[in-house]
């Protein structure tokens, strides 16, 4: 069971250093095309994209990420949650405005603007492009609703990095199905389940073969550091969500 | 410019109706490997995935999204973000369960489910499925916790229905890149901007071309009808986030 397109959603590969040959128009235009023709939740398109080809704004960015490698990607898009524009489209009342700051509103910009970045991801593999998503936009998103002028009611979610790829990394392997697919219930793990072993050790071999020793870790070990970080350094998070008038139930 | 990829992109339509034909557990596996395939926010694969198949919980299902036809799909799949599993692979230290609970946390399991359903709609795709991303799961995210027995730290973010499609509806419309891809800045939409005008008579003519006079509506009309409903109607979804631990800051 295989075809084009499977191979390409298989052979996905972040892919961080880039050649210096830009996009064309034509490529960017058919990547946010592509980027629209994803379903959209309740038909309201409520997500927007940001071209970033100033170098100025391009090294913002790469101070807020820490990956400064971004500002020699082919081409840097970012992708908002924007329940602003569809805002200017009616005559508010006071139903309206509760809806559009509902948690409810805020999660369907998210949905759209998620399931948008993936449509151009894959459009770009198989165009032969190579991108990386980075949530790490996020570790000042007051920064960019300065920078960008964002409005209210829009909040930015991704950054994504396009290119000509200049490596080819290996694959990181996938936990096993049977620890995230399951059918009719919720199952939690089991304690010394040797699914989770096993994949414990492909993620250690994972890392040697890369010769990176430093990292002999486990997929444990690699949750157990994410989650060991600084819950302060996301702090600005909650402020900005206020602040563009999102999350108010 | 255009590839298998790209053509099976840029034809997407979400179906509704299906053929008796039931998908096969080789189709199911490949659906789930495709979602795997997927970047995820700092390699954590912080969601699940539920086949639903037992014939009263399907039925459940269309009563909370009042979409009966998702019982006669070929499969159905409901999206979780999932922090609970990281949960169980680490020892709880205060800075790893208040990130746990955090609102960045809580985006990184939507990020990495909406990017993952979206694959998976993808996949489907290319291999002659078709499906619908049903966001209505959320009409009642209690019940659904109650009877998949989510765990804390899990949520409900999609379901999928998936089948052999029994209809080729049209595609509808989106909007001129013009109105939702910027360069370097946010535009907010110019008043009487022409390109909002010809749009909405695109949507006009979209719906009476299907024959559906009573639908005589803009995009515009389409927004302010969305807006209006009442937002109470999601008020339980509040309940349920913080009910499941998230949005803690």
């Amino acid at each position: 069971m295989m075809n084009p397109t499977l191979t390409t959603l298989l052979n996905h590969r972040s892919i961080r250093h880039f050649t210096d040959e830009k996009l064309t128009a034509e490529e960017v235009t058919t990547l946010v095309d592509a980027a629209q023709h994803t379903p959209t939740s309740t038909f309201s398109q409520q997500y927007s994209i940001i071209s970033v080809t100033d170098p100025q704004k391009l090294a913002t960015l790469g101070n807020i990420t820490g990956h400064h490698w971004l500002e020699d990607a082919g081409h840097f898009f970012l992708f908002l949650a924007d329940q602003y524009r569809n805002s200017q489209l009616i005559t508010a009342t006071p139903r309206a405005i509760a809806n559009l700051h509902s948690t409810d509103k805020f999660l369907a910009g998210i949905f759209d603007a998620s399931i948008a970045v993936e449509a151009m991801v894959v459009a770009g593999e198989s165009l032969g492009l190579g991108s990386t998503i980075m949530g790490s936009v996020l570790n000042d998103a007051p920064q960019l609703i300065d920078l960008f002028h964002l409005p209210e009611l829009t909040f930015p979610v991704f950054g994504l990095a396009v290119g000509h790829p200049a490596e080819e990394p290996e694959q990181k392997p996938r936990m096993p199905q049977s620890l995230m697919h399951f059918t009719n219930d919720y199952q939690p793990l089991v304690a010394d389940d040797p699914t989770l072993a096993a994949y414990n050790q492909v993620i250690t071999d994972y890392y040697q073969s890369r010769g990176k020793q430093q990292r002999e870790e486990t997929f444990s070990h690699h949750i157990a550091t994410e989650l060991a970080r600084d819950p302060q350094q996301r702090a600005k998070l909650n402020q900005a969500l206020e602040y563009q008038g999102f999350l108010q139930k």
